[in-house]
């Protein structure tokens, strides 16, 4: 096996070997530059790491690693309009470089060429991605919708908001690792456990993206701290105090929801210690923990060996490596 | 074998039946919707009468036709949202009955959920279906991508635009031909014979749609006749006079072409002079004539029936009915 720097390396350089701008270029070159723009490469390293632990098969699984990336990264280049963002990994949305009716057609283009890419599969294992990949790109599609309908919503429960995050991040990397399976040649029940180590994982990831947009360290946390505050977005933190604060906490917390001063400080103060007072802080850990302790629970009845265990373990720390 | 009509009835029955809106609703009511706002159906229909001409299959084509179909109204919601379109058959675009992002996001999903209707297909069928379909709904954008970008251009050739229009238009009619004979059990070269005829048939139908938008009689023809001309769109019509026409009326063309009138009847006027005395008419029925004299000489190479040929011709034909 290689180390995951390894992976991800052989990875960029087939994505930099298949995505060439073919014409017509301003279909294309949208494509290339946002596969460009770098990122973890998170999903296509696990689709190659799972092909390997199943299979020591990690380069026939090239291809389908990187439709995950294409698909991904097609989500993001429709994303960004629907969210009107300026910036995507700290350059211009493809939207903004090109134009809006650029970034829909090009998307488009993308999400028909991720389809492509399994073409060099054959039989039984095109069919079983082509899918799991459909299956998984409609439930992406769902979780954004869900996401949207939440912004206008005062109902929203905490199932609700589960299954929302599951569709919108958990199950592409839970596909992610299951295409590796299939494509390594693992039995049903190892393809199924693989699945659900990543879908637990990736809800383990999303719940402590809401708890470190509150309470991470500025320094190293990726993005603004207190962003969902402002946004007014109801993330696991919210709908724990509607479930469980006081009377007086839950108003508080509707009020502040319903401003949006010029300078947030105070605002996002407010709201960070009702979070911590009800226990919504607490909550919020012990539901990172839970789904993390599901996924390396799962990981630790697959049929492979102790050291590919480790590898999958030490991924999976890794990505929630940023302690809570 | 059944009639056109019984064809389109029994598909219309087919998509009733399998298009409902599931949750979450806001996703999947715009794609009920721009099914149910009806249409020829013309391309579904091809697809049962290639499955039944080749083996009396047209039932196990539904789900084909049915992919095609969504296809098809996928690519006409996110052109809508790019052409700034309030109407479609007569009724609001999806774009302005919800919003644009709700546009995105529903075509989005009805392009995924157009691969999933290829899952009940069974092995090397599956695969035939699936390849060519993401083959030609690539090619479907691409044509979309030259048609944006002949907008700004001013040095369109003939051949490019002969390209554009097979990609935007035929290419989709011929593949759900060749789709009925991979479903109906056709061999491979009935299965191309019945891509060309419908390639060449699809262009023969565009070019006489963009000769219609002038000379087409205003009480039958389904759009404001003049339309092009009053969108400044570069059609083959006015790319003959480019290539053949006299200094004159190339001068006069570009000048015309140069402004947009209030009231743009003299300006239709003029340009339709042009077009006739320059041969460009002529031409343009030349050409259309030829593609569809193309379509019907291969269609009668096919290893089919004289009755099945018929019925492919009288399908052709009443496409073609709109005399030029």
């Amino acid at each position: 096996m290689l180390s995951i720097e390894e992976y991800r390396s052989a990875f960029i350089a087939h994505l930099e070997s298949r995505i060439k701008t073919r014409k017509p270029k301003n279909l294309y070159a949208p494509m290339t530059y946002i596969l460009g723009l770098g990122g973890k490469r998170l999903r296509p390293v696990l689709t190659l790491l799972a092909a390997d632990i199943f299979g020591d098969h990690y380069k026939e699984a090239m291809d389908a690693a990187l439709a995950i990336e294409v698909f991904h990264n097609f989500s993001l280049v429709h994303d960004d309009i629907m969210d009107n963002a300026p910036l995507r990994r700290g350059k211009t949305t493809v939207h903004e470089k090109w134009d809006v009716n650029t970034g829909i057609l090009s998307g488009d283009a993308m999400l028909i060429y991720a389809y492509r890419l399994f073409e060099g599969y054959k039989g039984a294992t095109f069919r079983e991605l082509v899918r799991l990949f459909s299956e998984t790109a409609l439930q992406v599609c769902e979780g954004q919708q869900y996401d949207i309908d939440f912004e206008t919503r005062d109902d929203v429960t905490k199932p609700e908001y589960l299954r929302m995050i599951e569709y919108k991040t958990a199950v592409l990397i839970a596909a992610a690792l299951k295409m590796g399976g299939i494509i390594g040649g693992a039995g049903e029940r190892e393809q199924n456990n693989s699945y659900e180590f990543g879908r637990n994982l990736g809800i383990a990831f999303q719940l402590q993206d809401d708890y470190l947009d509150v309470f991470g360290d500025p320094e190293t946390f990726g993005k603004q701290v207190g962003g969902d505050i402002i946004a007014n977005k109801k993330t696991f933190l919210y709908l724990n105090v509607l479930e469980m604060g006081s009377t007086q906490q839950k108003k508080e917390l509707l009020d502040m929801y319903s401003i949006q001063p010029e300078d947030p400080s105070a605002k996002i103060e407010t709201i960070k210690e009702i979070f911590l007072e009800s226990g919504s802080e607490k909550l919020t850990k012990k539901a990172i923990l839970t789904y993390s302790n599901n996924a390396f629970a799962i990981l630790d009845t697959l049929d492979i060996s102790k050291e590919k265990k480790e590898v999958l373990r030490n991924f999976g720390e890794g990505l929630m490596g940023r302690k809570v």
